[in-house]
């Protein structure tokens, strides 16, 4: 990979209204920022809903991250922003959580070990002690938390406990166990799923089982933020692929692992460049 | 399109045991037939049901169609096949009903025009009279008949007799009604629908504007047989294409138009040359 | 479709440096307009070019056209820019070329009719009469323009003479002939084409032909500006379709057309939509 | 993944003529075969070649292999046919060629372990000695063999001594050279290379950066048998991604990545499952 400079990104969430381009640019040329990317989007709904994403080169621009912080608020204020600063050179914590399939998390460590996912992995939490080989080849530390069906709740407390503050956000790469909702709400749209169907098709339980059974012509994956509503949270990244008659549940399996880890990678590498807004319960990807 | 030679083809579903293969392919070479495209699929589950789609030149073939029946018989009974022999020459009548939107009319017609769907046109029925100038313009005949709430079962009697024996098979290209169940009874296996959706997802109505709001990242369309279960037909074929935050529903409805007369098409010309075997509710499509 | 508002477009392309966007979207807000979309790119190489496209809505803006002209040039001087405002109302006017295949134009003028492509056809020019008919039906003049190796200056003379200043933008909807260097001068960047493979694969002539031969596992389709040399122009759009050893070469024809005419069209869409920027060989698509 | 069944396949190739499937499945039939698969094709040309996969159960099949031989040889001389038996349990052996990108081979060695690809990796030859630990972690032996311009012939002997005949097919993995003449006539038809575009556009050296200079709208990547001319082999298997003017070089190499690994996992699934046969510069992948 090319070495990248350090960028400044801001994330806009805000209700539209002629001026906030001109003054976000303006803020940043004022502090010799020199804009790298530039999104926007508007709903153009009834709710008219203005989302931003700009960057910048840190190198030239003069205000420090508390100086930034201080000199945009009043702006953010005039337009009611929801808005959030992120700095590249700080990468996100990722941790992972899987249960015994390894292809997301082969995919995944592979990625991050090239350089092609800039994150960090802090910890693997598993249910089950069958991928701890695979973390230690890549020096991730291996946690294994039994989750039983009678003490689920307490189990799922014991990981929260453990992870504290150590993530920013958490993936579930082939974690087989539904969260409890008071694990979701402790990371409020900083869990990332991947449900093997192309949702809203087949949620649940079995989907390649529930597709064979229905006799589709594609079969998909969906990379989702994890909600209390099973399957229904917000879709970062979706793909497909084609699949017949000869196609057993076997076959559906091993095409949809290539399409399961290339989706969630595609949808952790928006997460963790700060390119996923969140606004209702859809997400807009820059 | 270059010149097609009349082929006849074998369609054949059977409990699958050795021999079939071998039986059926000595009956064609016996009687001079020269074998242009065989393909053959077993289910390998409990039930073990063999398919097989057999075609072969009519030109050498040494026996007359009543004759290819009456000697087939006792194979066919042998290994207890549903059977179905098709002769190429023997264009499938193929009745269209349609609302208002063109663009599968649109597309049919033309493919059928240029030689790309080797059908018969007999009819196309609407409820509305809005497409008639379409097909007056590919010369086909244009029957309005229009079907109200509370008149439904009456009206689509009429359609009914006014069919007869008219049609082998009827397309609903975007026909935006719910058949009455006696009416897909005339039909059985013999009616295809496009529905704007990769189904099983959103099944009913305004596919597209569910689509929108849960937010997926691609839509697609279904191509299926019409049974009395909504949607839930057999499904022959299927595509997708990626959609983004940015498209509106009529972005949606624009992308899926591309898609639907697509998957339609293929349905349709699947279907018409023969290559689609139906089991349980899934297709075997040759 | 529904209901469009009015929009100016600035197109802008100039050497990358601090304070363009501020700027340019300064400039607009202080004359009340509200900036529907913009999108930008730099090159970020040696020469580091950038790219901006804004759109806002016409019915607040405060100058009139002559004055957006006036007003905005010093800052276009200021920056060095290459600038161009289009009117949404102002309908590029779009001339089709055409040979005696007719899945291309087909499908234009039926997107054309449902206001899927939003632009005037002043004339369709054929060096062929056979698609006369297909004009009438959708009410546009059919000039045919005979073309013979031994006349082919002077014809072509005589259908750039006809032309004159009749179009902005002239489409190759499978036009089978190549146009001499003195008529693509006289719209340079103004032609787009439709080539039948996914180029640089198979310039020239045949290209299914050739895909056959090759033996590839899929082919495709490429739209772009015509230069004069040949099938190198800037690329607009471009998709393939998966083949196998079973497609014969009208097998390829068949998939092909449906490639084509979805690729052509989407270069179509996205020229007079104002989305394209040239950039030496290659092309910015916002 | 499933228990699978052993299984014999027969592979056939001869000039087209009637009775060819009834006298092979007669042959599987009469010695108690149950087929399993069956896939036929014909060139339908001038010179009209038939090709042939036909798979059987092993377990109640009569012969042993060399009566299978003896028994079938007179059928195949009969129709003038260049066959192959493959027995599924004799897994073939892959030796893999790679350089330093390492994304390859991490596919293949995964898909390997879990099952997807069933062959035998006797070894991972390589001209640099990056990668001996991922060949560590699967256990698989790693040979370093320099290959150097001025020594190129005699370095290649050597690797071909080694491989002797360890191995029934070998793959470039990403092997950055290009072999000689002798080496690759002692493997003919049996040496698989994966190479970064869609063949036949740009062949040769750096096809990433001759994709961004020239502009495409897809990159892609082609899986082919490797004969004396460059790029120009049978090809197996090929795909394809989209980009845009937003992707620099890095980025179409990362998501060529994701292209090449998918599309040379597919060839070598199709080779060593025997599903590919040779004809002219073309295969037939069943």
């Amino acid at each position: 990979m090319s070495t990248q400079k350090d960028v400044i990104t801001l994330l806009i969430s805000c209700p539209d209204k002629p001026g906030i381009v001109s003054t976000v640019s303006r803020f940043i040329y004022e502090h010799n920022g020199n804009i790298l990317e530039s999104d926007q989007h508007s709903t153009n709904q009834d709710d008219c809903t203005f989302f931003m994403r700009i960057s910048f080169a840190e190198e030239t621009f003069q205000l420090a991250p508390a100086d930034l912080r201080k000199t945009f608020q009043p702006i953010a204020e005039r337009f009611q922003m929801q808005w959030n600063v992120r700095y590249s050179r700080e990468r996100l914590r990722v941790g992972i959580l899987v249960s015994k399939y390894d292809h997301c998390l082969v995919d995944l460590l592979w990625r991050w070990k090239i350089g092609e996912l800039t994150m960090g992995i802090p910890f693997i939490i598993s249910n089950h002690p069958d991928l701890e080989n695979l973390a230690a080849m890549y020096g991730i530390p291996y946690h294994h938390f039994p989750v039983k069906r009678e003490t689920r709740v307490a189990d799922e407390q014991r990981m929260l406990d453990f992870i504290g503050d150590k993530a920013d956000l958490l993936i579930l790469a082939r974690y087989m166990q539904i969260l409890e909702p008071f694990f979701v709400e402790a990371f409020p749209q900083r869990i990332i799923n991947i449900h093997h169907s192309f949702l809203p098709a087949f949620i649940g339980a079995s989907p390649y089982g529930q597709a064979f059974k229905r006799g589709v012509k594609l079969i998909g994956a969906t990379a989702h933020y994890v909600t209390n509503n099973l399957d229904e949270g917000p879709i970062i990244a979706q793909d497909v692929i084609h699949c017949d008659h000869r196609d057993t549940v076997n076959d559906l399996e091993r095409k949809g692992r290539d399409v399961e880890r290339r989706v969630l990678a595609e949808a952790v590498r928006m997460h963790t460049t700060d390119r996923v807004l969140i606004h209702e319960n859809k997400t807009v990807v820059f």
